[in-house]
């Protein structure tokens, strides 16, 4: 495997229209991974940015009417260019505003990568193609019990969306319309930080960026390290007898110390055709 | 005392409609100390977001129009529902639009509580009740020398507004309108990172939603537990010969390892009736 | 050399108009280098804001139309009441807004000291004075074999803009319009984390606005404290085998140790008359 030796080489730059709360932990993770961030959201320059860089990534964790423009501006312009779109539908299905948006999005953008939990890739499911309405009746976490009903439905919506499908949680799947992979990795503790899931998000898009051909890998390649290095980051935590802040720096330099032997090694995956 | 159980137990989310320079700690802060956070500042959604929630945090550290509206609709919503909401009027008194906003949202919503400086409290005193234009003439310090002023200025304005006031700085004083605390905890360094304050208004916010029949005692344990983590970050940043920003990381280290006893044991608090 | 002990005497205010990425580092940057930091972009308190400080930063990292409003009120006040303007033209030269951008800032405001890599000020110097359109033909890095053109551009450039010119790489180049120093120190893992270079801007804003009699020496001061901080951070991350957010926090913690003497013998500076 040399997906992330890929990244390391290449150093994709990568657009963020990101929200605030964890925008410096996006940039630092995409440095990390071996990736480089530029954070811009005015549509006077959405495009050109979009232009200069390998990959966009589309968080709508604190949207506001000014930079969903920009984010559809972005977007349609990373699809003139075929180049990678990574959409993270924070809070989809929590408000109508975050619900619309996401749908509008959609409807505009080709997407590369969806990652959300499951909750948010549900209220994506609702919002794509022709079956709108069709709930996807499965429960709000992914457990050993329900893992064969959520890789199909993983494969379904990969099939009308046309994205690889990254569902993550306590277990994560990821899946295009005919092929799955389960990623047992990752801890608790991800959970006590804000940003574990925009970090990936990230980390999704430049190892995408960098690995073009190969996007249902280098997804599974990018969850997985998350969840290695979260385990990497939570022991070394626990030798320091320290806390949350500790863990989330013991992630991201775990991140950027990752190689694809490490994470060969390191990381429990199992696929499904 | 169960308060910080309660937390744990409950894990209240909070509505924050913040500030962009301490954002991300405040995040992290409400997950460590058992929350969980949304960041929602458009004024399509805060009535929604508000609604989900258990409390929310109004902190106008870099306000503005676009957000000032959100936090009127959102505390508006609040206020509808029972819940929490806590002002941290940030710099009010420093410029007309803080000074005009703080009176503008004082008029509005009936918070649960209002932190700030002794100088901020001030302003929010000015702007509170029919007496205006009565400044309070005590000094922009809290000191052993005044305690008993400053005790009497806070139960007066929570008798004005209704709401808990903390007036955080070397010695915090909690008051209601007929009892007053004062917190001794708390060090030096706290004022050489950013974001401590705003920390500490989140997690009132936090404590106070999962204790809300007892808001004042939420508050006392909020302020001293702030205070107390701090002496615990002290000394660890100390033993390493460590500087400001590992400080920062031991104080969120210490606030998610904080509970009910240890804060007990820890903190330095005296009551007034 | 006292320019150090000067700011942790004088704690100079220093306001902020800056991106959303690395504020948070800003503002801790700011209090670890001895000033105190004030974020507040909006144009109803910009001009207010600015007149209680001793400095201002203009950053157009995440650049928004509302915000140049604001940069410029800001700017336009520092210079009628002669306080230090420091601007960091980031990505200038990348997209039409943000060279757009920085020649509208150039043209209003008259700059203490502009901070940015070669690229970026080479942009700079398409938009100052009458020589328009006369590029810089250097390369887009500084080596030891293009020192002195870059050098002789630096000073060209102080001339027009009549501002303290400092040109931030492996190599740093600080001139006004007679005298330059070359700055060796840093480290290339200070490239792996997101916020370096406007951190840098920020301590050079508070070290001038500390020492306005010796703003030469002060940009000097600053970028050298900034390159020898990095060299003890990457030290510790080596000696804890740690990655790039430790990295970071060493960084911030080495500068908020820091001292005149310790400054003086660690840094690498050579001078050119």
């Amino acid at each position: 495997m040399n997906i992330i030796s890929n990244v390391r080489t290449q150093v994709p730059l990568i657009h963020c229209i990101t929200n605030y709360v964890t925008v410096n932990n996006v940039a630092n993770i995409l440095l990390a991974c071996g990736g480089s961030p530029i954070m811009a959201d005015d549509a006077q320059e959405a495009a050109e940015i979009t232009s200069i860089c390998k990959g966009t990534v589309i968080n709508i964790g604190t949207l506001n009417a000014r930079t969903v423009d920009s984010m559809i501006i972005a977007g349609k312009k990373a699809n003139e260019l075929g180049h990678i779109v990574v959409l993270d539908p924070v809070g989809a299905g929590a408000t109508t505003l975050r619900t619309e948006t996401t749908f509008h999005l959609l409807k505009e953008i080709q997407f590369s990568v969806i990652r959300g939990n499951i909750s948010e890739i549900k209220t994506v499911y609702q919002g794509s193609g022709t079956t709108k309405g069709v709930d996807a009746d499965i429960s709000d976490r992914i457990t050993e019990n329900n893992i064969e009903e959520v890789i199909a439905f993983a494969k379904q919506l990969s099939k009308k969306t046309g994205a690889v499908i990254a569902i993550t949680g306590t277990i994560d799947i990821v899946a295009d319309s005919s092929k799955a992979y389960i990623i047992r990795n990752g801890h608790a503790m991800m959970s006590k930080i804000t940003g574990t899931g925009c970090m990936l998000t990230g980390m999704v898009a430049a190892y995408c960026a960098a690995n073009p051909q190969n996007i249902l890998e280098a997804t599974v390649a990018a969850v997985s390290a998350m969840g290695y290095c979260g385990e990497i980051a939570f022991a070394q935590t626990q030798k320091e007898n320290a806390g949350t802040s500790s863990f989330c720096m013991h992630l991201i330099d775990a991140v950027s110390q990752l190689d694809d032997n490490a994470l060969i090694g390191g990381r429990n995956i199992e696929s499904r055709e």
